[in-house]
Formats: C-alpha cells, sequence, structure tokens
C-alpha cells in the first residue's frame, strides 16, 4: 500500500478531468520518479497560480491584476462586449487578439439537467454593464450546444430592453463543439461571420 | 492569451501522462474555478509528497521513511523477494498483504528501443542483496510485456550462480498486461500459482 501522502496526491489528481483514478496513479509514478524535472516544476506552478492569480472583479478573466490586463487596456474597443461561458473561452477569443473589445465571462452555463440556473451565473453584473452604457455590441459566445444555446437566448431575452446590437458568433463553430477545442482559423471565421441573433 | 502562470501550470500538467495540452487546459480552468476544493488540495498533496518522501536506500520504495515500512517491518518474511519493475507494481503487490515478504524495485525495464541497459536499472544492488545471503526465493515479477520478459531473463541469468529458487508469476497475468492495472483477485492467483522460472 502506497503512503498516504502518495494516497492524497492520487485522490487529488483524479479529480481532474480527464484523469480516472489508474491515469492519476500513473501520474503519481511519474512525478516520484522525476522530483526534480516534472513535480517541483508542477508544485512552483501551482503555487504562482495560487498565490498570484485573482478573479477580474469586472469582467470574471483571471490575472495577476484587479481589473484584469484586457478591462484595464485602454487601447481596447470599449463598445464592444463578448460574453463567453468559461474563462477558457476567453483566452481562447483573445488568442491573436481576435476579438478587439471586451469580455464577459458567465463562469458556465444554463443547465436543467445540472440545476444551474441564471442566479448561479454572472447574469446580472452582465446586465448591469449593459445598462451602465456605453456598448454598441455584444457578441453572445456561447457554446453551440444545446445548454450554450439555451443561455444565449435567456440572455438574448435579457438584454433586448438596451439599445446594444446582440450578435452571435457565425455558423463555423461545429453543432456540438466547444470553443477552446477548435482551431485559431476557425475560430476567427466564425467570429468575422457573426450575425445579428435571429 | 492566458497570463504566463497559467501558461507555466499548463504546461507541467500536459506532461503528466494521460494529460494532453486540451486536457490539461481544462484541468486548469477546472483549478482555477475550485481554488479551495481543489487547488490547495492539489498544492498542499504535492507539497507534501515532496517534502516528506524519500527513496528507501534498500528496495528503491518511496515512503516517509529510509529504510522504508516494508524493509523494516520485522514481521515480513526476510526470505523471500520479490522484484518489480516500479514503484507503482509494489503498491499494487503489498496491497492486502498479497506477498509476505520485501521487494526489490528497479526503477524501469530493459529497452533496446528506450536504449534502458542494464546499469541504468536498480540491478547491481538486487544482485548484491541476494549476494549477502538469507533469500531462499526471488520472484520475478515483471510485467507481462515483451520488455518485462526480456528483463526478467536478464536477471535470471545474473542470479543462477545464487542458491535461490527463481519464480515468475503464474498465467493469469494477460499478455501484454501490465500489473497495476489488474483486479487484486488477479493479481492474488497469478502470485498463488507462481511456478519456477522455466
Ligand atoms: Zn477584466
Ligand atoms: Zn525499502
Amino acid at each position: 500500500m502506497a503512503s498516504p501522502e502518495i494516497e492524497a496526491l492520487t485522490q487529488a489528481l483524479s479529480r481532474l478531468p480527464g484523469l480516472g483514478p489508474r491515469s492519476a496513479r500513473r501520474a503519481v509514478l511519474h512525478l516520484l520518479k522525476r522530483r526534480e524535472s516534472a513535480l517541483e516544476p508542477l508544485l512552483r506552478a501551482l503555487d504562482a497560480v495560487n498565490e498570484r492569480l485573482v478573479t477580474c472583479g469586472i469582467c470574471g478573466n483571471v490575472d495577476t491584476v484587479d481589473p484584469c490586463g484586457i478591462c484595464a487596456d485602454q487601447r481596447r474597443d470599449a463598445r464592444a462586449l463578448c460574453v463567453v461561458e468559461d474563462v477558457a473561452d476567453l483566452w481562447a477569443l483573445d488568442k491573436s487578439r481576435l476579438f478587439p473589445g471586451r469580455f464577459h465571462v458567465l463562469g458556465g452555463r444554463l443547465s436543467a439537467l445540472e440545476g444551474v440556473r441564471p442566479e448561479d451565473l454572472s447574469i446580472d453584473a452582465l446586465v448591469a454593464r449593459v445598462e451602465a452604457g456605453g456598448i454598441d455590441e455584444v457578441v453572445l459566445a456561447m457554446n453551440a450546444t444545446l445548454e450554450g444555446q439555451t443561455t444565449a437566448h435567456y440572455l438574448a431575452e435579457r438584454l433586448e430592453r438596451f439599445p446594444v446590437r446582440l450578435t452571435q458568433l457565425a455558423h463555423g463553430v461545429p453543432v456540438g463543439g466547444e470553443l477552446d477545442y477548435l482551431d485559431e482559423g476557425t475560430l476567427a471565421q466564425a467570429l468575422r461571420a457573426r450575425r445579428p441573433l435571429g
């Protein structure tokens, strides 16, 4: 039987998405065999993330500063706001400056199955940002899943009373596809061809 | 683009076996969303492993003490020695005390393909343990892979001049199978039916 320290590490790793108990054990073995080249770098990287990163109070991005670098960047187009489900979607869209505006991270999508309701997401904060004015266009860049699209329609209803153009990503995002799994070319095309919400 | 801290953590995680760059990014997102319930426990578990665990100078096991708990346990049968490729194999065999004796961890298996030679493994130390005497049986519990079996035959040649019984795990370990992927029942059966090395 492995020591309690190893059991605890195996358990912590096995809770990561994509790693089951077996592969977590393999990962632990890998780390133990490569303490200087794998375990210590991972430890330092985790520690840095834990110590240095904060969630932006405006948009929900994760950065070393609050407001985040994107919200604080005055060269960004403040009139365009792109709403995404998760921080990883923001990262995907922000690569190579595909989108010149700012972002709003919902922190998930509405899901009857998983009991995620509007009040569980950063939706009131989004409405408040739009209500505050200065925004011409809101891109609803949800994932092309049923739940993502349900969320987009809910947001469209909540935002229809404001004088903003609501758009969504063009077809090009494969049905059932998730944004942060797409290559940059596909994302760029979907963003260029974005259209008003039907 | 994500912050350098996040990029570094994604890189460190993507080097783990079983996690590619995409799933590492998912894992980072998961950790960022659950700082108290996932990131901090993982950080503490890694830190504990890094701070507290040492490699046993006798057998190569990983434990909080050196010699390890197994080597120091006087109730163990000192006359039986089980040789395994990796620490994970030792853990698998030591579960529920399947094997009453002690262990020797080689730290891998001979591999022409990966350039792993006898001197890269803990083989001289194994020979020295057997040469020191007091051991009646050496179980060569390599994986049932081509490389595992090649390693077992090499070890058999190195150990044949000593008055010890060389055995190997019985058929029951599926061909191509690796020990630490097997359920306990299969392992127990293979161990019970172990036979002299042909
Ligand atoms: Zn921000
Ligand atoms: Zn030991």
